[in-house]
């Protein structure tokens, strides 16, 4: 086996990048790993606010954002532009010499837009289809962050939305072939949890199997499945770890849940 | 004098990007150029007008958009995210690597937050303290195009709204100890017009004195004359040569005013 260079890869969600100061305070603990590094952001909350103030509607089905032409244009403004360049300047302001990209910029992700699925129209969804490792390594071996929004192209000049924890896990996957990649999803709870409403419960270690048997119990809920699946996923795929945790973990990955 | 390779800066405007047809036309003339090319865009009646669908009141002071708390976060939005990654899908699209950039994004772009002046407080309006013309280079040498966004950073996390205008001027500048670089201003009329009315009254050819006595007898007018002022400087700092044209002409650069 080759001896290859660590690299993380961190994804925060919508709640966290809302609020600036919760959003400063993460990026200091990102920003105080060493090391090469990727960070992928949300930003959900924020452009259904964003939304709501344009008179957009918003709907989600099994959560996910039906995106039509308003819509787009609104996560468009919101994931590449508000959430996007203010993490940008923060990590400036850190020292880390930083670059916000979506998936159109150099041709970093491309997708293929989501086909009608059982009459579900998800409008300018795309699903990736690649992810450059080539172009992200370039980047990050010049000593520079990628800040990756969750918005891809279809390569015929159309920006799509696509799900950030999607991008954290494909990016993980690509750039496993030249790196010793951690993935780590960062959100508000401490990890996987036995017992939803006991933050104390987190299950440090986590097997497929187990996940398997948790989500059949009903243990594991809706929102969980989708980011476990991904993350084993990643796993599958040569990405060394997955840490779920929480922001005010993000600076000891030992806590939180390792996926195995 | 070495001999350097040649590099174009375009600067559209906002009328030309805020639709998407005319966006498109003036992409594929802009494609067309062969060899190493920055974009820097606009975006104001955009911004004006998303401004409006939030409820956020739009204040110009001689041209000049005051950026107060909610002003910077819809132009970080339109001109970050929503012109520059739409712009950047469509070049993907016709065969060019771009990608979309603003001063914050690996530090390209170091502006002063614009002190109050005889009582008027631009907000979160910068001054362009320095462009990193090694950074861009780098990006242009490796086959990339930037697109450049009128937003900078002063350096302390914070986004700042610049002129494009003057963000095209200062990168002409500042990439002209490298290249030799020709600054497209590009634009809804064919030129600097004689006669505001005729718009076959182009001046060909314009040089300083012209310029100053035009401005002097009242014939070139506001809105021209700060663009006139920034591309005289990038001249006189090294650029080998400034066209300011219409979007028509973009493909035939011996069209439009020429400054000497």
């Amino acid at each position: 086996m080759r001896n290859m260079e660590k690299l993380l890869v961190v994804k925060v969600g919508g709640k966290v990048v809302e609020n600036a100061s919760s959003l400063q305070a993460m990026l200091a603990r990102f920003a105080a790993h060493e090391g090469r590094k990727v960070l992928v952001h949300g930003g959900g909350v924020m452009a259904t606010s964003v939304a709501r103030a344009m008179g957009v509607d918003t709907t989600m089905v099994e959560g996910r954002r039906i995106t039509g032409d308003k819509m787009i244009d609104v996560v468009t403004m919101v994931y590449g532009g508000l959430v996007n360049k203010r993490i940008v300047a923060m990590l400036e302001c850190m020292g880390l010499n930083a670059v916000g990209l979506c998936g159109a910029d150099m041709n970093i992700m491309l997708s293929t837009k989501r086909p009608v699925v059982d009459g579900i129209d998800y409008g300018w969804v795309g699903d990736v289809k690649r992810v450059d490792a080539h172009a992200l390594s370039t980047l990050v071996e010049a000593g520079v962050v990628p800040v990756l929004a969750p918005l891809t192209h279809d390569g015929k000049g159309h920006i799509l939305n696509t799900n950030a924890d999607t991008i954290a896990a494909e990016t993980a996957r690509s750039l496993a072939s030249r790196y010793d990649v951690t993935l780590v999803y960062c959100f508000e709870k401490n990890g996987v949890l036995l017992d939803p409403g006991d933050d104390g419960s987190v299950i440090a270690s986590l097997q497929l199997r187990q996940f398997q048997e948790l989500k059949a119990s009903g243990v594991i809920n809706q929102g969980m499945i989708p980011k476990l699946s991904n993350a084993f996923k990643a796993l599958q795929s040569g990405v060394r770890e997955v840490v779920i945790t929480s922001v005010a973990h993000l600076d000891d990955l030992s806590q939180g849940t390792h996926l195995q």
